[in-house]
């Protein structure tokens, strides 16, 4: 175990936790803890950038994601788990940030028109959402996180962090933050039940706190090969989103065997996704069965209130450096 | 005494206080002390917007600011005084507010473009300086100030935070904060001792804490009116800085003595000018008077200190108020 280093990374409360998500990033946490000082932090401050129109729900969507991040294997023990909401000292380096951070630098951020443009029913012209990667480089550096595991998406993102983080060390003439590295996350990809990126607006997720019933309902309706209309056709399993979550949680034998299965016409679609739908259910048994223990609202509060605490001890620390550098 | 109505006002902390700000602002917080429940605070992370550069010496002039406001009459147990970044709220209050507030609405502020030209020498292309009328907003919510006393040009930034607290109440659906009205200053206002505004970057200012000898020499150096250049040219007072400081440290009966002495010729401005100093500090005496009883460092930190706790209860409650309305 390397204790030398810090990790951070955080997860936006936007709705139920979904499968991909838990591929995406929540996966990879069970695994970091063991190797970094790891803070995790549920980002309910960078849900407002694009829910402050209607925030409704949002106390509950953020206690459900806590609960299903420790379903998932999160150790409350090991990582440092909280809610952003509660460290006020996400806010205050933000604005000691805002005050040396050049406008151009958040304008030419990739993502910033992209998203605009894309989230069209939302009115993102806001000053908070041009601030948003500013308020990443905050929650960055008060932890003086090693490193910081990306997409290859956010790496812009990262790099304007190591750009305000370096500028702020520059002009105040003291290495009060540690530039992070960022940590490229290489993992299967799971797609949605439409074979497109999994993302709650498509409705082609499928959540965390289904149930196996709901969960096995869910696969039994996916989208399929579109060219095997009949079971007698023979099926291209590579085209298929099923297919693809036989290879995420299917054992390789059992993987071989669908595939000659569906080439040969000897595999009808619906005993296919039976077949998944039991393996989904298998491989999300422990999880289920954890989330049972992480069932009350008290316990969970409790959780985010330790971890709140813990990580104010950090970032308290960072903070106060950085206001003494500021001669504050 | 009308304690029901709520009063903020603040100073930023750019150098040491002088007659102007003492005329401009602090005089008026000694009444409004008495009629309103105060909170007067040293806005030392606005004064980063501009010093974020170089800010040594900030935390110096911020002690010494807090010495010239008491000196001036400002009384601990009546008003609540304190430093601006001892309250995280005004940071996280500001951070909700930016979600919400569109680009436009900072963009469009009179005083934005404006400054940003008159301050070539700093790098004011920034994102907190375009938010620093947000930042305004959060401080005078946090408070639920009924009045907030400013002058004309300060009117555009008043009708902001109304318009940012409207339409905050408006997505909430609640009357989370108060819309505070603009109390105009209207007070004689004290030029700079060449006549032009008395601002630091003029070089034209009598700082408070100046020794009565030091004012005396200051005045002895001061403008006076350019077409009287012998003792023996009759001097027209209306044009002369010195003049306008005799009619508001002079009593009435003396200021016209002067005015006609000045006018026939039977009073040289050196003689002028030693009647002016005398009554300035005639005047300045009470408050170097009372300079001294706050000439403790240790006091002064423990005013800050007791007046930032007083302030986190009320702030406290908003916040908590503000994030409760946003289910956070």
């Amino acid at each position: 175990m390397n204790t030398t280093k810090t990790l951070l990374s955080g997860i936006q409360p936007t709705g139920r936790m979904h499968l991909g998500n838990y591929f995406g990033a929540v996966q990879s946490w069970v695994t970091y803890q063991n190797d970094y000082n790891t803070f995790l932090f549920i980002a309910d401050l960078h849900a407002l950038t694009t829910k402050y129109m209607s925030p409704e729900g949002l106390r509950e969507t953020k206690q459900s994601l806590l609960q299903d991040i420790l379903a998932c294997g999160v150790d409350p023990k090991k990582a440092c788990v909280f809610f952003q909401s509660d460290v006020s000292m996400h806010a205050e380096l933000h604005l000691l940030f805002s005050m040396m951070t050049p406008l151009p630098w958040l304008e030419r951020v990739p993502t910033y028109k992209d998203k605009i443009t894309a989230m069209q029913d939302h009115d993102l012209n806001t000053y908070g959402f041009l601030g948003y990667p500013l308020l990443q480089a905050a929650d960055i550096a008060l932890y003086q996180a090693d490193v910081v595991p990306v997409g290859r998406d956010q790496l812009p993102h990262m790099e304007l962090t190591r750009e305000v983080i370096r500028r702020f060390n520059h002009l105040v003439q003291k290495p009060v933050f540690k530039e992070p590295e960022a940590l490229l996350t290489s993992h299967d990809v799971l797609l949605g039940t439409d074979g497109r990126k999994m993302s709650k607006s498509y409705g082609n997720t499928i959540p965390m706190s289904d149930t196996p019933e709901q969960r096995s309902a869910t696969v039994m309706s996916m989208v399929t090969d579109p060219n095997r209309i009949r079971k007698t056709d023979p099926g291209t399993p590579e085209v298929c989103p099923v297919f693809a979550y036989h290879r995420i949680f299917n054992t390789a034998d059992r993987v071989s065997e669908i595939a000659a299965a569906c080439r040969g016409a000897e595999i009808g679609c619906v005993a296919c996704k039976r077949d998944c739908a039991a393996a989904l259910n298998a491989h999300l048994a422990p999880i289920d069965e954890r989330r049972l223990t992480w069932s009350s609202t008290d316990t969970l509060k409790d959780i985010a209130k330790d971890g709140a605490k813990r990580a104010i001890l950090v970032a308290g620390e960072s903070l106060a450096k950085a206001k003494k550098s500021l001669h504050l």
